[in-house]
């Protein structure tokens, strides 16, 4: 309904929508895009453009309007750790034998150092350094560690030294396990070394760094570090590049200024630490910057239970991205 | 059919069998036989006894028959570590926050070092640590490695090392995850960072360890080693202690001619690294030695899929229990 009455309140007010106007719907953001890289390719005019708008990031807080400026890549692989070929008895085999889960604690725990830094051979030759002036203005956005603590329930914060929480989180690049299993998880006891172990693993890429290179960078390492009495296999699954989009384009100006007629503040850019691989394709392929406009919050708790997103937020966005249209083709003229 | 044969052979031979018989049937044993302790303390008159025969081990090979003489004993725990009060996204929070699964693989790799030594501080304060003839005679017990490794399907053993692999899996204690799990372990990718993860871990312990010290060892020194952004616990399942029976017992001795007049071979003392922790139950309680007469084979994949066992095995241990009524009794006399 108030989707409407906005989209009618500029209709009515110009006569007509400013700009053209070409809708992407993309189901497959979340399993790495393998579909549209095929149909971008084949349909480079029929999607030609002067810009691409993207809803899909978050802003520091409803009172804190923000544009996303920098997404991080991602290389996403399943790991496989094989011992005996059947699961054993832990007390008749247990200290004889490599044990494929204690063997993967092992491997995983030593590709980060006490630093956690990423000990992956080649893993930071690429990445983009900030100077002190660019992490210097980083740390002017407004934020506050207790309350991010708070707000994930966690007594303190964790990471790579020498580095601040936002930019250990969008600056730096990460490996994360996202899932281990292996053995017996039921209720209850049982023991037995189990044949396999598995983990997925996924590692947030930083601008320069190759998501193929450091697929690659990977496998060859964690393959290396397999101990005798265990094979290992790397299954890559997906990726994408990182992205930085530069705060002097038109594109940047006009959502800057479509933030500011309807949240009253000029808009803060911030780097993001998630990943949206298409837009580094679109570029790539379309020659095209994509402007990241989205009104989320962090308490939305995405890719969590209870995923949600604010009403507020939704008809917020729905205010502000016609007057995206507007100053958009208004400064393009 | 052919024990009720075996059965009517001895007692028509003999006219009776030649002494007292009590059964006791145990259903707990792999889940730490929690109820058998009360009713042992309970009922120890009837259950008096000049010696206990348990049937729940294995030999050497059907042409080798050996007695086991020694068990591991063990202690069991559940642990728990967990970090922010919701799965977060990876990308969004992946790099600032501690990620239970990687530190959990990094508490749980910290617990042995490159020697494949335990490193819970006092863990071998008692253990007991066998002469150098005791195992020089050890070594004599007839073990191909190559098809050790090849019944299982690995390239090599593993383990702690100086020590054998027959030693590391009866005379040394162990510790094995047999079970690990957290975040997202379906098919595909999802970029999460779990609220928690859990693993199962068992120690193998040897004589002089006492397993709820060793339980207590543990736990103080899994949660001292928490990194800051996570909590961690503990949860102990069950346990029992490592057992050895001497070789020049009555029981023993009885044993070893009843295994010589049914596999004409004299039978291999061995210790096991399995646990029945009923047996040192049985000695504190009834002040009685066990006899591990058992029958099984390592093939018999014992706590994994497709366990089974020999039809020729069960009818061998029926032809030489009886035996083993026989000649204790004489003995006895």
């Amino acid at each position: 309904m108030y989707m409407h009455v906005k989209a009618m309140e500029y209709m009515t007010t110009t006569g007509q929508l400013p700009c053209n106007v070409k809708f992407m719907i993309e189901g497959e953001e979340e399993v790495g895009s393998e579909s549209l890289g095929w149909f971008v390719e084949r349909n480079q005019e029929k999607l030609s453009n002067d810009v691409i708008l993207i809803s899909d990031t978050g802003m520091i807080a409803n009172d804190i309007p923000s544009i996303t400026t920098g997404l991080r890549g991602l290389s996403y692989v399943e790991v496989e750790v094989t011992g005996p070929n059947r699961d054993l008895h832990s007390g008749l085999y247990g200290g004889a034998v490599a044990n494929p889960i204690n063997v993967l604690t092992k491997m995983i725990a030593s590709l980060t150092d006490e630093n956690n830094h990423i000990t992956i051979p080649g893993f930071y030759d690429d990445v983009e350094e900030l100077s002190q002036a660019e992490r210097a203005k980083m740390a002017q956005a407004p934020f506050s560690k207790e309350a991010y603590c708070k707000s994930i329930g966690i007594e303190d914060t964790y990471g790579e030294a020498t580095y601040t929480t936002n930019e250990r989180n969008s600056i730096r690049p990460t490996l994360d396990v996202n899932g281990i299993w292996g053995g017996y998880t039921g209720e209850g006891a049982k023991t037995v070394i189990a044949s396999q172990a598995f983990a997925k693993i996924s590692m947030r890429l930083v601008p320069d760094q190759d998501w193929k290179e450091i697929t690659t960078l990977f496998k060859n390492h964690f393959e290396s570090i397999a101990p005798k009495g265990v094979t290992v296999k790397v299954h890559p699954h997906h990726g994408g590049q990182a992205y930085v989009t530069p705060i002097d384009s038109l594109g940047y100006k006009a959502a800057s200024k479509a933030y500011e007629s309807t949240f009253g503040k000029t808009p803060i850019p911030q780097r993001s630490g998630g990943s949206i691989p298409i837009v580094a394709l679109f570029e790539k392929e379309l020659k095209s910057k994509t402007i990241l406009m989205g009104f989320g919050l962090d308490s939305d708790a995405i890719h969590s239970p209870n995923e949600h997103f604010g009403v507020w937020n939704y008809l917020k966005g729905i205010e502000t991205i016609p007057q995206f249209y507007h100053y958009f083709t208004q400064m393009s003229k």
